[in-house]
């Protein structure tokens, strides 16, 4: 096939990848890390599930991937991975398998020279405010790298045309998080100090939305503060969740604007019912100021939106607890032979 | 293609199932279903994903997968969908949007006079414990009959020829829960009475047990005790879950046989040096005589083992709690209005 021109606002790592892509081809996708990283997997294969007929794509921790060794993995599959610093060692062994059986590899990371960044074919790098430790702009996050790629294989393989409200989107994103900063501000204030005297934090969500609430589940209340969580999707939570609800139960939900939204109605209007209103944190993307945001990618970027902003939530219940965030941890990055 | 001749032995609706799927061809599986049979679906996809290069698929929540409309639904796609009674509203939904895509679909019940049962192309049943109150062959089970699906899509896209061992591992495959009651009746005796005073109680696997893990969490820990659960994915624990264990933290362990055990044994390792081993249950399926059941398949087989004897420990936990276990609902099948 002619090989595509990419709008020129993208990210120049990406665009070599795809370069590369259109011009072998590829039959299946495969997302593949751990944790955090693994979070911003579920929502790029929820856009591409929604631009894409051509492409199948499949979720995988890395370490699962490596010892399932799937048989749709060939030469002509994309194996796309993500590490933020680079040196998650099921992230780069997966990478390596996936190299080994053909595949074409992008590996997106904030440290080019990581084990990660030299085992793959294809490098994107991505800013964090973590490895930084300054605030950085939404739109050079690992989410805006990935998405680019995601609705770049739309492009290639489904003539999908909406890479340039991509771009112009991510540009319009860090000034709507700012602003929801303030929208949430008395939410937070309101919720922290009841949050924080809690063993158990659930938090619940879908579609676009359903990683932000597994990170933060995993690796904020779990890990940086030793409270018990799961990340509930909104509608399993009625096939058998429900019955922990009771009105002492605390439950985060996610309320974003991709098609899966009234999934979220309906288990709001079970907690409110339920539980009590005060241990039901709702963040509701409805009220948010999006301008500049395309309409068509406003639940897709929305998870960003929730997430950064609940950074500032999580340091109020830290701060409550008396818990360091990052400092907070008995095994991860002190412990190092496990 | 010429239409492939099954084992004999089939499931006479698995049979012509096949033989609809082999005249039409398809390009994509979607498994959907909700809650303790969603759980089902996961080691389906493990299963397929080892011994299908010509398939990809999707495990979705029914109304995830409704909401989300994924792109890859077009009338070259099989949907697979599952529930018990045939009441699921959201998998007789997805069943008729399936349908309304021109897909093929198979529906998985006890019920063929449910709305279920009258809503799919293909019916195929099952038996289970819960409906009919008396003890069952799992051979009659919903895994027993979604893997002759599976391996029977296996052989007509990629000519595996694995069908013939698994039926006859499937008459092999009561004797061996039975045996494997006997097995794990000192460790239940031992562990029930510590596990039963707990307020959360997390599950962990990898592979084709995972579904195993989801469904005791969500359908018998919170659904049945109100127990706070989760089901963590065996490596997944060292990415952020792993910080909440402590001396008092309660685990089990779901140990199997499929190629993704080493991920579980660096988890037994962990959970044993930082927790404390009177909280820390560990199910291993090596200890089992599992005679008659074929090498290839024993790792596909080992979470029915599991989810059965597991359920005489919920009895135990139940007991003990003072907590009915079927009876013990604030909301399932109590409330109509949700």
């Amino acid at each position: 096939m002619p090989l595509p021109t990419f709008d020129s606002r993208l990210d120049p790592g990406v665009a070599a990848a795809l370069a590369t892509v259109a011009e072998r081809g590829v039959d299946h996708v495969f997302f593949v890390a751990c944790g955090g990283s693994l979070s911003i997997m579920y929502p790029a294969k929820f856009m591409l599930d929604q631009h894409s007929a051509a492409l199948p794509s499949d979720v995988l921790n890395a370490a699962e991937f490596t010892a399932r060794a799937p048989k749709r993995l060939t030469a002509r599959s994309l194996v796309i991975l993500c590490s933020m610093t680079g040196t998650t060692k099921e992230t780069v062994a997966a990478t390596k398998f996936a190299k080994a059986a053909g595949a074409l590899t992008i590996t997106l990371t904030t440290e080019p020279a990581s084990p990660l960044g030299k085992a793959g074919d294809h490098i994107v790098g991505f800013e964090a405010p973590y490895t930084t430790g300054v605030p950085i702009d939404a739109k050079n996050s690992n989410y805006a790298r990935i998405y680019q790629l995601v609705l770049g294989l739309a492009q290639i393989f489904d003539g999908s045309d909406k890479l340039g409200a991509l771009m112009g989107s991510l540009d319009a994103l860090q000034p709507a998080i700012d602003r929801a900063h303030d929208h949430f501000a008395p939410l937070f204030a309101d919720y922290a100090p009841r949050l924080a005297t809690k063993n158990v934090i659930y938090t619940m969500a879908s579609g676009a939305d359903y990683g932000a609430a597994y990170s933060f589940a995993i690796c904020v209340l779990m890990e940086m503060q030793w409270i018990n969580s799961q990340a509930i999707h909104a509608n399993e939570f009625f096939h058998g969740p429900f019955e922990v609800l009771d009105k002492d139960a605390s439950f985060l939900l996610f309320k974003g604007l991709d098609s899966t939204r009234p999934l979220t109605d309906r288990a709001e209007t079970f907690l409110l019912r339920f539980g009590a209103k005060e241990n039901i944190l709702v963040l509701d993307a409805a009220g948010l100021d999006l301008s500049g945001i395309d309409a068509d990618l406003a639940g897709n970027l929305v998870p960003l939106v929730f997430f950064d902003t609940l950074w500032r939530f999580a340091y109020k219940i830290a701060d409550l607890r008396n818990q360091e965030m990052l400092e907070a941890r008995r095994y991860m990055k002190k412990l190092h032979d496990y």
